[in-house]
């Protein structure tokens, strides 16, 4: 079966998707794709053969429309997702789930009563194989308890638009994501460490680098190193440390090169780069379980939420500098496997 | 539009090209499968939710075959190839293209009369993002002209099947395609050098390993190790070495783990794990231009001919172990760019 | 010149330097050895053809000595560096220099007055070629401002007389010295973490690991992992984050090795055979400028009393985990260079 | 005791081994030196307080000297070291033992009649800490027998004087003694390839690169790219091919460095950078011997002869590119260990 697609916000990542689904996923055809700018939802929906829609509550209701890909902006996630909801029909969307996690609450709800799964959530860094590798030497028990890690998230740059709080709940999220994947359990406190120097290269209204430290229920203490302007490339780094050995992420350079300036390793420029194939196979596994009329698998709504309770912790963090507890209610027992 | 496929053979590279069809490759559907043996071809058509052929030209011929997808034996793929030109239908065609030289021949003149190139042979490695890599250096001309190449194939294992000659006309085939590729030139001679020495894990028929040298027309000199029985994993060596610096494919491990053996990186243990994204792209490459009405890219019958030309040269120096020089008719305008 | 040495402490580390004065340092002979225990100090006497000491100080005094080289137990070091700084002999110290700040404060107003720099302290890192790397291409200015550093100190385990506070006044002291070494720049914060989970490798009375951060003089912030009981073997890592760039210490390993393990390369087992260059290069530093009748380079007295000015700092902060100041007094001439 | 050395022939290599005496090497003092430039020979007597002599007979049988250390160009070699032989001292002899393998024969009959090992040859690979490794992992057996090896020997360029024989007579030799000391194990057959294309960076008169093919009794097949203009850096690759496994050296870069050009690791630029250590450590063995007043251990006059004898063959295949065959005589019992 060709899942039928509605995607609605024609933005960078939108397109990126829309690229995707294109070229790349199997068993699903954008059918649908909706923008709040009439123009350029008219001059994509030509270019893809899709049918334009101006308003997401109309697109989502539409029968052209299986599953909803929501790549708009944070503040309008909820009021779609709940649509979605009520219509019965699976949702993917772009990280964040909500702005906040009081939103997000309410998804959890709804999401709860429907009785079923139907949202997955954007942490494309469970599908990376890299990250699945990691995991896989961690399950396999060969380095004993997990006790450390040490994290890095380096871009090359960032926009003018990037706010203060954004390295918390943009560029944190992933690795909060992450660590819950990898350990298999919750984080319970967030602290925000503000080294005094910041590079010149970062714009007045930053604090970059940072340093964030969590602690998880068990007591595994991560930092993580978020530096937005590195200036050499985008970075990331995972370095899992346990009682009977390490296992670390490399640099997963496909080639070296000698010249005279060295034994050189290409190092990723973007994130897209670095993370095409986790990107593919994010969209492919929800393709497949609407296609199979399964509920949805990899990251949920219950994801989402806590980590904005995390990022509340994180933000909370920013301001004062001290450590703040993360309160995670019961998980409901639809998001438990 | 959804491209049906029709696939002959179902041994184990039929089958794992089924199950890639199945769960990745985009816009297209296996709609007929075709073996000479009739509970195989049921049973997997049953699978598959496809059609049962037992005779390949009627599977080729019927109506609900787009394109062909051959991956029965080589002695059979001449006439299997003929049928689909006659039908006008596009053909990916596992390698070899044919057992000999002579038989590579028909196909060619078969497929110039067609006035169109419709089929792509099945080297993978031109689609392997490690070699994209190698020759998007080569091509930047950092290197400057090319001189040497020295290259690494080595097999964890081969079954008692693997015949001394398959060490040319079957594990050698890939890097006469890849040196091929890379250089953009052609293969003037070949010598194969055997070691007095072979390892004790090979059987008694097989020379293991063998160092095959080949000469291009510019006068690149290329050292091909081919070892299938290195004990240790499936590990493809390939290093570029010119006038101002020099490329190599790297480890390609995602991680690297620290144990009390030290700080160990996975080998892959077969050519389905590393070259598992290769074989997707080329599939899906096929699909694509397929899907277009495009005419095919990628390997084509002239490379595949021209291969078994080099091949034949091998096979000579595998007997006398003397330099055995190749010549190459002039390639017909279709197969130039 | 040769340059006769009078050797105190005939433990662990005092009989590696006998052999490494016996086969590698040029222009010394151990003259004289020194050790409460006689039957200790009579046998090492016997094997390296020298006097045999019971008392340092008469050791010390000694016309037999040109130079005196400290390897006791750092309770005694006081007493002995100022005894050889009233004869004006030259002093090579083990580390630390003393165990408290004050003492070492006496020390270093005792070689004021003498008006010459007569110690060398046993911060062997300094000499480590990788540390020398690292500190080329800091200097060079390629990466900019320095703005942080990761560093992570692991021994594969350490014996039952190792107490919770050596792991900052023991392990810590090398990167609280290296880190002035590559930054020229002081301490001036010291906190230390203790993660929740400790590894059960680790006996009752230790907390391991443990997460040491650093803050510098210009706001370089340092987080340094000690992970005492690592399994794996002696590994020490340092990452330095510039604005513009980044370098960090490589494994170092000479070869590499693939087996059925995977690709494997080696990882020291102690700090003996992880600085084998460094100690060698050390000692000759310490042997040639004694020689030439130069005052002495490397680390210094002035280096010992600030590391145990930090190191107070960190003991500090190990009880009650909070942030402690570290302050430092104006550095006397004597020691700017 | 301290050495008195006696030092012959003031170039390159030679003033570079007086600086190692001085700044280095224990247990011995450079007492004299030789040069039949009489200015060469008192400017540096001068600087190194050492006597100058003009004639190396007269030197070699002075009072003033312990042992002798040859840096004097190759046809020379004969009857300095017979003129040792005949005072009945030690001698450490640069590489070329002697030009041709007939004048090596008449110093293995000299020393043979002397009854003991008088002579080290300056094959510092022997001492170069990763070939150490390399070895270490071949005899301990876990790589099974060895089948193969590949070599590569590259310059960043050579001087107008270093003529097409060279890269026989003085690159090669390097990999033709370290393929003995490796394997235990003579040559008997080699041949070289001379690859059709040339760097545009060698001068006419050289074929640059080359590729050289041994065998050796047992069976082992090595190739030995010899690669004399590479332009990017001094770089030394071994890779050794066992049944059960491989082992190769690696890069051995200390630091690793990322920038926006990538991740790089320094390659080194000269033969004295690359083997630093290794030169260190011969010389220090040579004076260890002599000191000791023991046989000289390390690389001999035997293998100096016979590697004379490989590159004889070499040579010869170097104008007819045909494989021919290493005859070597029956070991004398004072070679063997």
């Amino acid at each position: 079966m060709t899942v039928k697609i509605g995607l609605i916000g024609l933005g960078m990542i939108g397109r990126d998707h829309l690229q995707r689904f294109s070229s790349v996923i199997k068993n699903a055809k954008v059918t649908a794709v909706c923008d709040i700018n009439k123009n350029t939802a008219d001059a994509v929906a030509a270019e893809y053969n899709a049918t334009a829609f101006y308003d997401a509550e109309e697109m989502i209701n539409s029968e052209l429309v299986d599953a909803v890909f929501i790549c708009s902006i944070g503040p309008v996630h909820k009021a779609q997702i709940l649509t979605a909801f009520n219509a019965g029909k699976p949702v993917f969307c772009e990280k964040p789930l909500t702005p906040t996690a009081i939103e997000a609450k309410e998804i959890i709800e709804a999401e709860v009563r429907t009785g079923k799964r139907l949202l997955q959530l954007g942490f494309m860094r469970r599908f990376d194989p890299g990250y699945n590798a990691l995991k896989a030497t961690i399950d396999s028990g060969k380095l004993g308890e997990i006790l450390l890690m040490h994290c890095a998230h380096r871009n090359a740059s960032v926009p003018e638009s990037y706010t203060l709080e954004m390295a918390v709940n943009d560029s944190a999220t992933h690795e909060i994501d992450i660590i819950r994947y990898l350990l298999d359990e919750n984080i319970v406190s967030v602290r925000v460490d503000k080294p005094a120097k910041k590079t010149r290269r970062a714009l007045p209204h930053l604090q970059d680098p940072l340093i964030v430290i969590f602690e998880t229920e068990s007591g595994v203490r991560i930092d993580d190193e978020l530096f937005v302007n590195c200036n050499y490339g985008y970075d990331i780094g995972c370095e899992v440390i346990g009682e009977d050995g390490i296992t670390a992420l490399t640099e997963q350079a496909l080639t070296t090169t000698r010249t005279q300036h060295g034994n050189s390793r290409h190092i990723t420029t973007t994130c897209m780069e670095r993370f095409a194939t986790a990107y593919d196979r994010e969209v492919q596994n929800f393709v497949d379980q609407v296609s199979a009329g399964a509920e949805m698998t990899g990251p949920s709504s219950w994801d989402g939420y806590v980590v904005a309770l995390v990022c509340d912790a994180g933000l909370a963090s920013l301001k004062d500098g001290e450590k703040h507890a993360v309160n995670i209610p019961e998980c409901p027992a639809l998001y438990r496997q």
